[in-house]
């Protein structure tokens, strides 16, 4: 029998991997007897093509039907239906794992952008989507210096297991370099982290049971959100606004009683926006006033590219509620893995009791060589330096956005940061653009990521930091001639329509 | 007024950092004027004196009360009440933590613990508690000698972020080595992740719901108990006892539909036991009967001294059920925060989704020296050197317990891992033994440590991995001093009673 017929109308879903449901639909049709004992089953590269998969994906699921002795591979010749023998005995046998498995709080839409952004990519693909340092200016030569001269002074017990809360020299660094940015705290004020990542996920640890309610300003990192839902918080949205929406926020507060706010005041990812020092005491104010502790989240405070931004929320905190965010993710280098929270002592206290279940404690090697880096003044001086090259970088951007798209685009020049937020004037769906993008060989990330419920889906984000500047500019008309696509008349067609699914 | 009049009968719990504790004490005193403005505050000396607690800790106290308003420090004068105006500003404005947080589940005895191993300890203590390998047989030059020797071939973006599932030669490496193992399995069946604590952390996450049963074996990792409990699931234990308890499991399996059994089936932490193949065999054919999940925790398998383990259960695993978790720490060293799982693609699938909340991806220097460290040959060598040396350990703290305290203690000789699990012929309670024994120089863990629910408090763990030969017969000396200060007629008086606590 032809196995196409029996795949007719299926459709592969996003819940578990490819191979393994085409390898579940194969099985359902060799138990079921629609294919036989010794059936040959077609070559790797047509079953591919009937799934519209990677051949490797094709390959993987018949290895996995072969371990779980449903089918036989033989080298040169194919892959036939094994003996009914074989597969009786492991029919029963294998453990539902479905089943086991506690049910799974599907965050937004995080999973269709992988999807979105993984088919259809042109080899000399440029991205303009992940919100990344230039990798080429990673400054792995220095760290491997440090490597070398002080690998010596270290005692064999720093490579064994160091307190929770991380290395101690680390930490006073660190304390130190926040007393010189306003924000002054005691080294127990302080952890370090395996990435910023995980100060979101532990701060909704101990903070958020299932229907809590979180506020966070919209549009916003894509991970909190993802974060805060998977915890079963229900997430509140603060618009986008010229000011800051201080009336919704205090009807949200009587309202719902929310216990926590996450926002990024300085350079927020995607929007580039920052709160003023107005806006910062005023919320400062009112959190205390409703006891609303704040997450906030600064990784983009000493990329600046015009004036210093205000001070921080944590410089301005008189009520212990600010619990403060950051990472060497995006100033140095994500492998690193390392951030770092600074949070009234009675709040770390419970992070690090969270922590110690998570990883024990953060890499070792990674802390000891970052403290080196800032200590030896490395960390300074590679500000100094990425600042001017992202500022030019941001220029070369929004001067060619200007040139070329002005009339359908429109977006704000951030003052820092890495991202570049577009409201497109046209009526195109974000999502069909992305896809024709993808084909010119351009990436950027459609706005709906950043948004706990589904949007206008007009806005997309781009990314000036990780290109040079010639690649930059190709990206921008590679992106142009995407646009350019679009005829007038699709563009009337392509208007949201919501209708209900049958 | 004289503040110790006014702290009669406080007690300092371990719920919040003791700091805390006394500084809220103080505060409350200031807030209803029992202590008044301009009053001086005992010398910080007088203060650790008064709480039973360190001078850094009274130090930390009047720090936190000055940040608050409440005191002023003046050098080399004195701590002050400070004046009301301060005050009142902060008094209604501090956001109160305790009322935010969510309740904490309080797993087990493991703070009771850690404030017995810190308190009187004598500046030359022999640990013979924690379990890690020797610090100075740690690797350093070989890693470090890897990292020159390799850097070059690095692509910058290797220092950028990786897969979730961690590096992808590593995955490989891990893969092959396992082959070699009896464990087959391919590389989407393996995550790499920050130690092997977070395997057990995020298993727990996807698979326990509060409530859900989980079946450990008794007495087991105090970690793998504490991350259960803390996600509220249901702990069974199965007793110790000279074959497996096959028929106490089923009658849980069938009781409570339990949905995973953790166990260490190789040199068991504490006890040092090994499940022999025909055991194994059954329990997989148990497990796939009842669709039960089994987490084996395998860190110690490759430090036997005697022969060959037998084959993992994942090797044995004919029904996906085996989640296999093994780590580096153990064999290499703790600071590498690496260890990795194998399991079913649709479980891994699943630990992938919940990692990348927790840490985005397990840090790359370390997995990328790791990778080599395997490869060029080290880790098989390494191994051989260090089962040379353990065993020699494990030699000289057996036969120096046989000598010396063969009357008053039984013991297995272990055929591989860190401990021997000691059980005290006397009627001495543990606790108090083990606050004798830290007053002489030598620590262990008390047995409670490792159960769920208390026990018989006549148990605990000596590890012989951290120290050489002439350590370890000083250490074994201690203990014996310890355990002679116990009279006979102390004996009698120390029998368990419990008493209701009014």
């Amino acid at each position: 029998m032809n196995i196409s017929k029996l795949i007719v109308n299926t459709k592969l879903d996003t819940t578990s991997p490819y191979y393994l449901q085409i390898a579940a639909l194969i099985k359902t049709k060799i138990v079921d007897g629609s294919l036989t004992v010794g059936e040959k089953l077609p070559a790797e590269r047509e079953l591919a093509l009937l799934f519209e998969v990677s051949r490797t994906t094709a390959i993987n699921a018949y290895r996995h039907l072969e371990k779980g002795g449903y089918v036989s591979i033989k080298n040169g010749s194919g892959t036939y239906v094994s003996d009914r023998y074989a597969l009786e005995s492991k029919t029963n046998n294998e453990i539902p794992w479905p089943q086991l498995l506690k049910p799974y709080i599907h965050p937004s839409m995080a999973t269709l952008m992988s999807e979105l952004m993984v088919s259809n990519v042109l080899e000399d693909k440029i991205s303009l989507d992940a919100g990344m340092p230039d990798p080429n200016y990673y400054p792995i030569d220095i760290f491997s210096k440090l490597h070398r001269d002080y690998l010596a002074e270290l005692e064999p017990r720093d490579f064994g297991h160091i307190p929770v809360h991380g290395y101690e020299p680390l930490r006073h660094t660190i304390t130190q370099m926040l007393g010189s940015e306003g924000i002054k705290c005691y080294s127990d004020e302080v952890i370090i982290l395996s990435g910023s990542q995980q100060g979101l996920y532990l701060t909704a640890r101990v903070l958020i049971e299932p229907g809590d309610y979180v506020i966070i300003q919209a549009p916003t990192y894509l991970g909190a959100i993802q974060v805060f839902q998977s915890l079963g918080a229900r997430v509140l949205s603060l618009p986008q606004s010229e000011d800051f929406p201080f009336e919704i926020l205090e009807d949200y507060l009587t309202r719902y009683r929310p216990k926590l706010l996450y926002c990024i005041p300085t350079f927020r990812n995607p929007t580039g926006t920052v709160m003023n020092a107005g806006e910062r005491k005023k919320l400062i104010q009112l959190a205390a006033r409703y006891r609303l502790a704040i997450l906030e989240d600064d990784p983009y405070s000493n990329l600046y590219y015009e004036d210093r931004p205000p001070a921080s929320l944590k410089a301005l905190d008189d009520y212990g509620g600010v619990i403060y965010l950051s990472t060497f993710s995006k100033i140095l280098m994500p492998g690193l893995r390392l951030g770092y929270m600074v949070a009234h002592p009675s709040f770390i206290h419970r992070i690090i009791l969270e922590k110690q279940y998570v990883d024990l404690h953060s890499n070792n090697i990674s802390q000891w060589l970052l403290d080196l880096f800032i200590k030896e003044g490395y960390l300074a001086n590679h500000l100094i330096k990425m600042r001017g090259i992202y500022r030019n970088r941001r220029n070369v951007m929004t001067e060619a956005l200007n040139q070329s798209l002005k009339s359908k685009l429109s977006f704000q020049i951030p003052q820092g940061g890495f991202y570049i937020w577009c409201k497109i004037n046209e009526n195109i769906s974000l999502k069909k653009l992305l896809q024709e993008a993808l084909k010119t060989g351009v990436s950027f990330v459609p706005g709906e990521a950043f948004y706990a419920a589904p949007g206008e889906d007009k806005e997309f984000r781009l990314c000036f930091s990780q290109h040079n500047e010639e690649i930059i500019l190709e990206g921008i008309s590679r992106l142009e001639k995407s646009i350019g696509k679009f005829k007038k008349s699709q563009f009337s067609i392509s208007k949201r329509e919501v209708r209900p699914i049958i």
